[in-house]
């Protein structure tokens, strides 16, 4: 498979079809690994940084139960498919901005992707569907399974899995989930949300990290400590605590049906209205209104578009995917057309999206 | 004919079908006319109201060229049906808002309307579509005429028509012209056209009259003077100005698809988006909306609507209007979900706009 090939394609995760997945788009885990025979990415030097490329992509391959993983070398990709693969959630913003040799292997049906050179030799990350983070979990240990028996890890007796930064000693695991809180923004809760979560050391974090908090209404839960931790239990911390938030969301939403539903489904209607007739519009207007649309579908106001249509959208209309799809280069007035016009084939009376399913 | 069944119609004003109906929506010549052997209304008292109201619809009912005139008893109206004949244009603000006996005698066609105990003892108006003031002034010539003959009106050899206000003393003559200057506002060139029209004393004035600017692009152009000139040099000034007013507004027109076409187009099209999913919106927001739409479709950019339906929703998407159409009366919060409704039926794919023209 060739990396244009995935432009058009949608990875299992953004189905819509998980647990709770109305409100939880994603589960997520990752797994930061090091070569015990190389120094930290930090101190290694070019040459050192080609051989663990090497040794890993070759060891990848050797994985029967791998087929048809896809291999990217960084270096060689222009700035659009590097934000490509930022965009679609397989590499970090640090990996694309990064210099020297650096990969990220992707599997075809995006079930996973592992960064090679990142902050830590490899960064192993499971996706899934809606809240499940249990089997997000079991596919990554697995995973860790099989590349542990290839290749030797970085681990101490006593501390665990040895990484880059100290905060990800032990486990190196990160666990998190991409939640929708559209209701809770606008009912003005989501602070105090956030608050309570920091006091239980878990994070909160916007679309794209910290800072993208304005992004579509869409925040990052994930566990803040994980050195002292096993596995099970910042898997168990994360699925306890997202619970108690989807509530709080699915209550907003319930209050703002109850308090102002003619305000609400006037408000997520003239969103789908914008979203179908502008002939120009933003990623930020279009994460806008494509969350308040998502909202509105969920809670049964808008009733033509599917969840899924809605997900794919969310990333097919930012700015690198669009001209993936385009196969061109575009300015950013010209990306802001092409954006109106894929958005009004995909939503709408005549849109594309059955077929595209 | 009852007042009710002219709700669901349309005036032949509004049709869209006149020179130059883009931009001018109608042509409206007014006469001003008073009984010889009454006081004029300020100075009359209830029971000589009453006789004038009397006297006027006897002599109408006998003019055999004015077969189904409706004769409306103003004071026996409710607040909507006031309101109502004042959105239609068929009587003046102040008509509906006075006391005493008064009424409005109304062409089943909407050619013509004749307010009773208004400022003066007879009000004559008729409107046309588009730019029409020749053919405006004949009819209500005629009119003029044919009432004239059965009613002794208050004359002087030297001033002409005698009337309340002196500044209608002479012809008693008011010539308008509805204008939709739409780009005109855009540009922020409407101020110095209208400055220039002072000068030359042509009067402007909003949808209803002073202070209505913001009524969606609408501006009705009037002569300011009508002592010592006669009935063809008023048409003449009205109709000499308006024709350089349509130039300005093509050439706003123009500059605005040569220069920004694409936003031009984006704002038109979120525009009509808007009015086709809001599931509530007030008038202001309609009319604006309405306005853009309007100017969109004469610039082709926006294919699927015709300015009759556009004429008509302005009218028909009104206070009164929408409670007369459901047969109801409405709050504030009821007119605006009914009203997105009504849009949304006549409007966008399925609407209703084929089967009611």
């Amino acid at each position: 498979m060739k990396l244009d090939e995935l432009a058009g394609k949608c990875g299992e995760w953004l189905l819509g079809t998980g647990p709770e997945s109305d409100i939880v788009i994603s589960s997520r885990v990752r797994l930061a690994r090091n070569l015990a025979e190389f120094p930290f990415i930090r101190k290694a030097n070019d040459s050192e940084r080609t051989q663990i490329s090497q040794l890993v992509h070759a060891k990848m391959d050797s994985i029967k139960s791998w087929p048809d993983l896809l291999y990217v070398d960084i270096q060689s990709l222009d700035e659009v498919d590097r934000q490509f693969l930022v965009e679609r959630q397989l590499m970090s913003r640090e990996m694309a901005e990064a210099k020297g040799d650096r990969a990220v292997a992707i599997d075809p049906n995006e079930r996973f992707s592992i960064m090679v050179n990142e902050e830590d030799h490899l960064r192993l990350q499971v996706m899934c569907s809606g809240l499940d983070l249990q089997t997000a979990w079991e596919r990554i240990d697995k995973l860790d399974d099989e590349l542990g028996e290839k290749l030797t890890y970085a681990f101490h007796d006593t501390l665990g899995f040895l990484t880059a930064c100290p905060t990800n000693v032990g486990t190196g695991m990160r666990v998190s989930v991409m939640m929708h809180l559209p209701a809770l923004v606008i009912t003005r809760e989501i602070e105090k949300v956030f608050r309570s979560l920091q006091k239980i050391n878990v994070a909160v974090r916007g679309l794209y990290g910290e800072g993208s908090q304005f992004m579509g209404d869409f925040y990052q839960i994930s566990n803040q400590i994980t050195l002292g931790r096993t596995e099970a239990e910042l898997v168990t911390t994360v699925n306890e605590v997202v619970p108690r938030i989807i509530e709080y969301e699915r209550r907003a939403r319930e209050f703002l049906v109850n308090e102002s539903e003619q305000d609400l489904h006037d408000d997520v209607s003239r969103a789908y209205g914008i979203l179908c007739t502008a002939k120009k519009i933003s990623s930020e207007e279009t994460l806008h209104y494509l969350s308040k649309v998502r909202m509105g579908v969920n809670l049964g106001l808008i009733r033509s578009i599917e969840i899924e249509t809605i997900n794919k959208l969310f990333v097919q209309t930012q700015p690198a995917h669009l001209q993936k799809l385009r196969g061109q280069h575009l300015s950013v007035a010209d990306r802001n057309i092409e954006r109106a016009s894929y958005l009004q084939s995909h939503l709408g009376p005549n849109s594309k999206s059955d077929a595209d399913n």
